[in-house]
């Protein structure tokens, strides 16, 4: 089945990448016997215990269908419905998920701020709660403050980042939520524990990505303060997120983290990403917009590099916050060499 | 991966089946290549146009991944948020899905009606609007009725019976929503056109539902009325149902109604349950609650055989409607008749 | 200003009396000179200190412009949007509010259950509560109870009555509140204090009624548990509650409990429906539905009855509840004796 | 009644000054009988009528209690839940409403633009409209712009400006709310008509303030399109905003439109703010921040000048968006030139 003309969406996206082999055989292997449904299956249970090794302390884990769903499910959690939630302004939350922040909340605020690079600074975020009508109802009040793991501008905050940001969450009463739709990249380019890069650096609530990194359609909702949890589980039900076959979910996730797939993947993803960046480097009427971190590499190039590379075929979103020729190329797992080198030559054939 | 006891969930529900191998094979098969995300793939294109043969009418379909989330997004679509939502006391909507009708739509209201078996009758709705304060602000206006298809009580609602509440929808200014999380076993059953059992009867939205009867983690909300689809577009993204990776949803989507699978599996769940009714006969201490229709058989079993099965490991749910020793047992596109065949052996050691 | 017919409205509804002279006084009062705004002034620091010595305990008072919104609030700091309210079938909150409960509480669900009079009874709540799918994730959960006092149908709760669903909320982790739009008419009737009726009966929140009961639109939610004032403060601010010239509202409330206002006014209403109940007793066609309590009167009037009186310009509203000639009879603390021979008098001659 | 220190609120804000003697006579008038509650009487009637005299065309007018609600009523009959409002970053409804606006909406989304003194000018409604990603699911789609009239910054709109700003809305298909809590003050300035600068323009709804310009508690949503008005009075029901005795509403609104006591009210505000400026002219440590338009005055003063200002028991708000020393001054119908005279005064002994 592909209709219509060839899309070359390798590097559109990691979105475009298939299912890893050991995730899609993880599916066969839960699919032999009738098992129990919402969650009260094996997979389920293992799920539980298998990420709190992972992650070195006690967790509650909710498998869920979307990044975006992880995310909302998990800021409801963090605040009230008049309170407001720091961010990015260019985070995912404020761009790419509709009104759903405000529909999962019961109608709290988003506040964005800005950063290179969809990067939020302690000392920015600081700023703007000294600013901040605290304890007066006219005003949201802040309850939570949401970073993206890696960033959606291809930035990564260090561990110390993320301890600094946790401490001024502490300092104001905020909860600390990390969006790590690319939340593999980040710990395999920093090479850090998971521990590390969470709770022990403040974070409260973790979305645990692994759609973009080889799952199907998992990701999870990781909970570091088990007073949220109960919570959550109604608020992910009514949500439309209590799976009938739980299984697949867990399945997914539990082969994502058996022998370290989701780390080896994003290792491959980053690689590859740095191979794009140095392929490209040198092509005339194409620039790296660097440093490049993780599985993301933005570019400049002429209009003309782009539009001979889309007639044969590639596709890539324009990223104007990196100037009217701003483009974003992404790596996957499952991105081979072969594919990079095409694009470098293809790039460099329309720029000639 | 099983762990502690085995438990024989086989007929306790039909999410409890695994995922029919024509679906499995689709999904391998659909995780080839790189493909473009958000459902602007080949197979979530396909899905528009075989679901428009499927019901010889324009439709729009979105696929999702519950039913819970299929059935709010689509009774959110009819109503505003001061409208009511008439249903029976017994469905879903009700009773299984938290409060997630009332967050979708706004803060609409559920009306709960009675009704044989979880069926409602046009009489009643007609009686309950006849009496209802219309135009009056001080009271939630009714906006939509939501039938089950087949009923959560075993009942099918006949081609004639849909068209009746279709009329009294179109004489009181309501949307007619059709819950359809079984509506496979229902086609079999009547051996209908699913263009007479939805829209010509009056039907504006349907959630086709697909999970129960085979597939992994699928729905599809089918729309009848063009008028609502754009606006269901943006409400499926803001429940955080617009998939990055859709094509593995659209994918099982689509095996499931080739070949006609959805009806054969339905329809074999179908003869499993009237099996498990005539096996189930004359077992003393096991009474089946007749009719049965579809796949689901509800019997009175005394404590003491309800006890001996479950600790042989199968596993049912009360459904104390039908008094104090009632339960649900249902069939699924997988059941064998040597299942059927031990748990009525099974009864009949319980019940010696 | 009068125009058209002339409609005789005093006994259609206790909010179609004016405005008690005292409370009338304390407005023009309070008129002299600019004071701060949003509750900053004397009128509101007031209030909290007099409602403290009327309730002997510790409040926290919010002045709020009706008795839906007063109730709405109430419930919505009582209630997850994941939970559920158990109230009375005919409960102001069920049939009067459209969807405002919903609105508020972030979309829980209200649970109607039936009892006489609109009053529940602790047997009905408990045995609710003990088929109630508890820590179940598809179910809403049970979070708060709502008791009317006086009720829509004329009943009034004994202390002990409250005291017994105050010990069903307990024993069930549920928060009672009491909606008492006709709290005075009720105090008044049994002669407690208004701590005893309340918070000494395990009531968390209060709908402090005076619009009825001669004020002009204020209405007042007094909160026995400081933990939820905070919160109740931005809900009343989001709702567009706090009112940029609030000594208004507290002028309002300060003058109707001085003095006992409130308890005179209640006093000479209930009178009158005792004193309405008897003129109409033995008029041919038309049936008093006693006991009378408060200052409502349901009765029974033939159809020709209800047509001549409407044509003499007496308006009241029908009451099917009370059978097809049912209707309402509402006296208030403008109500006078004479109006009240006036209307026994008309209905005498239309029976005739 | 006036407990503690003396504090001199006159000049704080025009939520300061008390009721018109007009406007309390009318509540005076309107007391002297029961009339039909819910809306159902004279002055609601009455109501009807002068507001379509006063604005030449058909309207239906809501009376509701504070600014806040208007405002947050009128937009979410303007927007989906999916949707964008375009609004001032300094505009009320950003700063000084709580989450009032998500709740109301049903979770759509405040987008705040720059512009001098919270004005908006076409062209940045232009610029960030040709950016938008329209018609994109993952973004909320723009559907109301949202102006207030005069600005909380103390600009004013021209009949131009507004007509503009019309004009962008109507090519992108967007509705245009005003929010005209001060709307007398810009008519009174302009000398224009109330229907120039509304519906003429391109504005579908407007909120008609009055309560900051001599009325008690009551605000007018002023709808010019019908389609709206139906569905807008379900919304003010559930938002607790039907008042029970509405008469008390619609007889302030009605006073204050009669013999154009707004315009006289605003035209002596205006006139004292002008008188304001004038005598803190030349003061120094107190730099007024011109133009002066309508009735509020920005000022820098000297911390010193402050201080002492407030310890004679002036009351003012420091406005961090004129620099550390900005500070509003703020004139209503009831400021005399005496208390501007005692003022300057005061400012000039500080000073000194």
């Amino acid at each position: 089945m592909r209709g219509g003309d060839e899309v070359l969406a390798g590097l559109a996206s990691d979105n475009t990448a298939p299912v890893a082999p050991a995730i899609m055989e993880a599916l066969l292997r839960a699919n032999r016997e009738p098992v129990p449904s919402y969650g009260a299956d094996p997979w389920t249970r293992r799920l539980q215990e298998r990420f709190r090794e992972l992650f070195e302390t006690e967790v509650a884990v909710f498998p869920v269908s979307t990044g975006t769903i992880a995310n909302v499910l998990a800021v409801s959690a963090l605040t009230p419905p008049y309170g407001a939630i720091l961010c990015h302004e260019a985070s995912h939350l404020v761009t790419d998920e509709s009104t759903a922040p405000e529909l999962f909340t019961g109608g709290a605020r988003l506040v964005a701020l800005p950063g290179e690079r969809a990067k939020l600074a302690a000392a920015t975020v600081r700023a703007r709660l000294a600013a901040w009508p605290i304890d007066d109802v006219h005003a949201a009040q802040p309850a939570a403050l949401a970073i993206t793991q890696a960033t959606e501008l291809g930035a990564i905050y260090t561990v110390e980042e993320v301890r600094e940001l946790g401490a001024v969450c502490r300092d104001h009463g905020l909860s600390l939520f990390m969006d790590g739709a690319r939340f593999a990249n980040a710990v395999a380019e920093l090479g850090c524990t998971p521990a590390e890069l969470t709770w022990r650096a403040g974070v409260k609530i973790l979305s645990f990505g692994a759609t973009k990194n080889g799952a199907m359609n998992a990701e999870a909702i990781v909970v570091f303060d088990s007073a949220l949890a109960r919570g959550l589980a109604y608020r992910a039900k009514r949500a439309g997120q209590l799976a009938s076959k739980m299984r697949y979910l867990s399945a997914q996730l539990l082969a994502y983290v058996e022998e370290d797939l989701w780390l080896a993947n994003a290792r491959h993803a980053n690689a590859m990403a740095q191979l794009l960046a140095r392929a490209l480097d040198g092509v005339p009427g194409v620039e790296v917009c660097g440093p490049v971190q993780g599985n993301e590499v933005f570019v400049r190039m002429a209009p003309v590099v782009q539009e001979r590379l889309q007639r044969r075929g590639w596709a890539f979103n324009p990223y104007p916050v990196f100037g009217p020729s701003g483009c974003r190329l992404v790596t996957a797992w499952s991105t081979e060499p072969a594919e990079i080198e095409r694009f470098a030559a293809d790039a460099g054939d329309a720029a000639a």
